[in-house]
């Protein structure tokens, strides 16, 4: 690099920073919205964040820092492909070239739509009455089919919306790994319905007092490597985990005093997305190499602390004991095999959230169809309710009595929000794989969680995956980590090897 | 007003509110930077609020703004001086002048030594070592004095530092009210002293678990009318009021559990505060009309509801019982009488933060004597120990053993706060002043606060005071309100009417 496009490439670093820097200012604002925020408080604070979106925006379409980007990417991205350089120039400019795509009145129309739209849906769903959200819904498909063109796609117009949550991933890719994945989890979860077994699912519905799950789950997720001197936990309706600086990523829960799992699982989750947030170099902060790879591989992690580690036998080998002294009355009694059957529960339902580890990937199969073929034109959004419950009756076996538990459930599309739903499963087939690769490397990984060690996997994760940034995409990483691409086989070998024994299958 | 001012009018207007909606961005920042940010994200937090700082500063100073203000100040404040637009445009120009009158290079040294000498200050404290804290002392009165003279005086140059607390008020008119009620005051404390008399403290020094006392706090402080619609009540070790948006201004207090008086008296003080901020015409968020006459005025709000009622006979006879079955075990046994007297307990102390209704104004009067004499060259910062602690032999008969809890308590002074501290005692008189007029219009005010009643006050305070924002000065405030200039006379009524019987005194 000359001096030059060595300067030049200061100058791209300090205003992508600074871009960065207003954009946490803005996630401090949205995570007070979401946690302490007084009730009259919202209509200036979106004044407030409005402002800061736009002051990012501004930034991101600059000209100069175009032309910057375009000069150090001719200059560097074909001599010098794999250095820290070239991954900042190349992505930078992948991000922005997104943004300038998308002209502003689409922009304001899908913004102004997704606004008005989860205000329709918020109705429609209290009153169930899909006609109320089917004129926004019919839009939004129209407006994201404009989206799509204007950013461009080579095969399929649902590439470029995939685009922006899973960078370079392809529609035909996903669409095969799911499509396998469902050939043999649908079997699956027919073969557990068919067993007659159930857990006792009460022992997980006696008293757990909150202050006391607060601490538990606190403690649990300091154990497996949540660091609270950059990070904290909050109560929210919804669970998430935000990241508000180099050195400040909060997450969330809810809890219900009389279900264990509402909270527990829910730290879980959001721990492990904060342990990847935590874990990415913060010296690059402001930069795509402190950014996650993708929201499939950001849900990999969340899905491997929760279920990989906490659902496992192991886990409660050590943690059982541990939750019979926070909680004496309603677990004292209750044995490991018991406590670990309930965990791991397997029932279709009609609630995507409330789902269980085998059949939660059905109900992001079925939203991934129905997206694609609403993109496609092959269902209107007249028939998408009928669509939505023939594909539950089809994959699980049962049919929602009324939209509101049916297509009316999710507020992704009524905030626009398309492309997205895959990235759950993807998380877990993600996860799946990394993890069948960390036993391979780290030996028994059971007799460490056994142990309440959880530091070898951590530090794993981070050598492996979390260090990375967005160095890699995530097929890229997926190969780099496990030497084979996405495949759906770790997956149903986890659930095979998890739920045979529980349900008695051969 | 022509079309083309009206129009001048309105771009001032707009710059105006958009400068205030950044720095209420910033002010968010630092609620959460007090209450809920995450050990290790402090570097970060200054340089999100270091660059929303300089934003704001970059705004204020704009020349086309300030062109703008010069126009409309030419063509409207000799015609119009009694109008809203008159109002605004004389506050904001006001403000902008001082902004502009300090050269950039004295506002970066001025920054520097604060952080450097709150460093150092707090170093010093710790170590009950002044000689570490001196050296910041002499620059910051060195940088005060330069300060004054960029921004001019009239008569004495600290009346350009307390102008940024107290607009337009002279330092010769504070000084003559200060020591007027200092002959009065420090016979009276005298007297108190030699009386013999001492309340049972030991009532208010029994458990009183936290968790109560939150609720119980938040109980009185809705019951005097701050709005939790609008507003939250956190936990930080300073207690403080912020304002982060038009709805939105949240307190904070301290909790021992062995103290009753440490958060409930906090509490009634910072919801005064908010009060008044609640109280402020909201549609005018981000323009003098909607900002606080002065920190005076403000602290007349906070201690008016923290002393004037909160400390009063008639608000513990409604709010006695109330305590009693929040607290049983505590305060079951203990009688009004006993309770009153507890609560306005006089005793020369030496730490200011504690000092009762009585003796608080002598520890601003040693602190605004010694700052004068240090910006007149008096004292020099050498000497200053012992001029400290030969004013509070004089005003309140006791000497600070160390100067840990002496000349070193505060942190103001290590902070650049130079003409702060008499804003206490001018709130004490003012609220003095206030009390008395609504006393004289309402009537029986003890007899509503027996009863619970105390939105007469708070509408009428709304009335005279709140609503009118910075329309007025201070000064002009009090002579509006009462019919007569600030005194020191309603204070020391208020303080020998209460005290007198109390201690058994003539």
């Amino acid at each position: 690099m000359t001096n030059n496009m060595a300067q030049l490439y200061q100058q791209v670093c300090d205003h992508a920073r600074q871009t960065a820097m207003i954009a946490s200012i803005e996630s401090v604002l949205g995570w007070d919205d979401h946690t302490y925020l007084p009730a009259a408080a919202g209509d200036y604070r979106a004044e407030q964040i409005t402002f800061l979106t736009g002051q990012v925006h501004q930034r991101w379409v600059d000209k100069a820092f175009g032309d910057w980007l375009d000069t150090l990417a001719a200059d560097h991205l074909a001599t010098h492909p794999a250095t820290d350089t070239a991954v900042v120039i190349h992505r930078l400019k992948r991000q922005r070239d997104r943004r300038i795509k998308l002209p502003q009145s689409l922009v304001e129309e899908l913004t102004r739509t997704a606004v008005l739209g989860q205000l329709a849906w918020q109705e429609a769903r209290a009153q169930n009455d899909y006609a109320k959200f089917r004129p926004y819904l019919q839009k939004t498909i129209t407006l994201k089919k404009q989206q799509a063109e204007a950013l461009g796609f080579n095969d399929h117009p649902y590439d470029a919306l995939l685009d922006e949550f899973e960078p370079e991933e392809q529609t035909a890719n996903v669409g095969r790994v799911l499509s396998g994945l469902r050939e043999q989890l649908v079997p699956l979860v027919a073969a557990i319905l068919n067993s007659g077994r159930q857990p006792r699912m009460e022992i997980l519905k006696r008293n757990f007092p909150v202050e006391v799950q607060k601490t538990f789950g606190q403690r649990a997720a300091e154990a497996i490597g949540y660091d609270f001197k950059r990070g904290r936990l909050d109560v929210t309706v919804h669970p998430f985990c935000a990241t508000l600086g180099p050195h400040d990523c909060r997450i969330t829960a809810r809890y219900d005093e009389n279900f264990f799992n509402m909270a527990f699982f829910a730290v879980m989750h959001e721990a492990g997305h904060g342990i990847y947030e935590q874990a990415l170099p913060a010296d690059y902060y402001g930069l795509p190499l402190c950014e996650a790879a993708s929201m499939g591989i950001h849900e990999s992690q969340s899905r491997m602390w929760e279920n990989f580690v906490g659902r496992s036998r192991a886990f409660w080998r050590h943690y059982l004991p541990v939750a019979q002294a926070f909680f004496p009355q309603s677990l004292g009694d209750v044995s490991l095999e018991d406590f670990y059957f309930a965990i791991n529960d397997v029932r279709p339902s009609l609630i995507r959230v409330e789902a269980d580890e085998a059949t939660y990937n059905l109900h992001i199969l079925i939203r991934f169809e129905l997206e694609l073929a609403m993109m496609q034109g092959d269902v209107g959004v007249d028939d998408l309710p009928s669509a939505w419950n023939d594909k539950y009756r089809q994959y699980l076996g049962i049919t929602p009595p009324r939209d509101a538990e049916g297509v009316l459930q999710d507020m992704h599309w009524s905030g626009g929000l398309i492309g997205y739903f895959p990235t759950y499963a993807l998380g877990n087939l993600y996860a799946a794989q990394f993890f069948a690769q960390a036993r391979n490397e780290l030996g028994n990984l059971d007799g460490m969680f056994e142990r309440g060690e959880f530091e070898p996997l951590r530090l794993w994760l981070r050598e492996k995956i979390h260090r990375h940034g967005k160095r890699f995409t995530a097929a890229e990483l997926v190969e780099h980590v496990t030497g084979r691409p996405l495949s759906y086989e770790p997956l149903m070998m986890h659930l095979y090897d998890k739920f045979r024994p529980l349900y008695g299958l051969d």
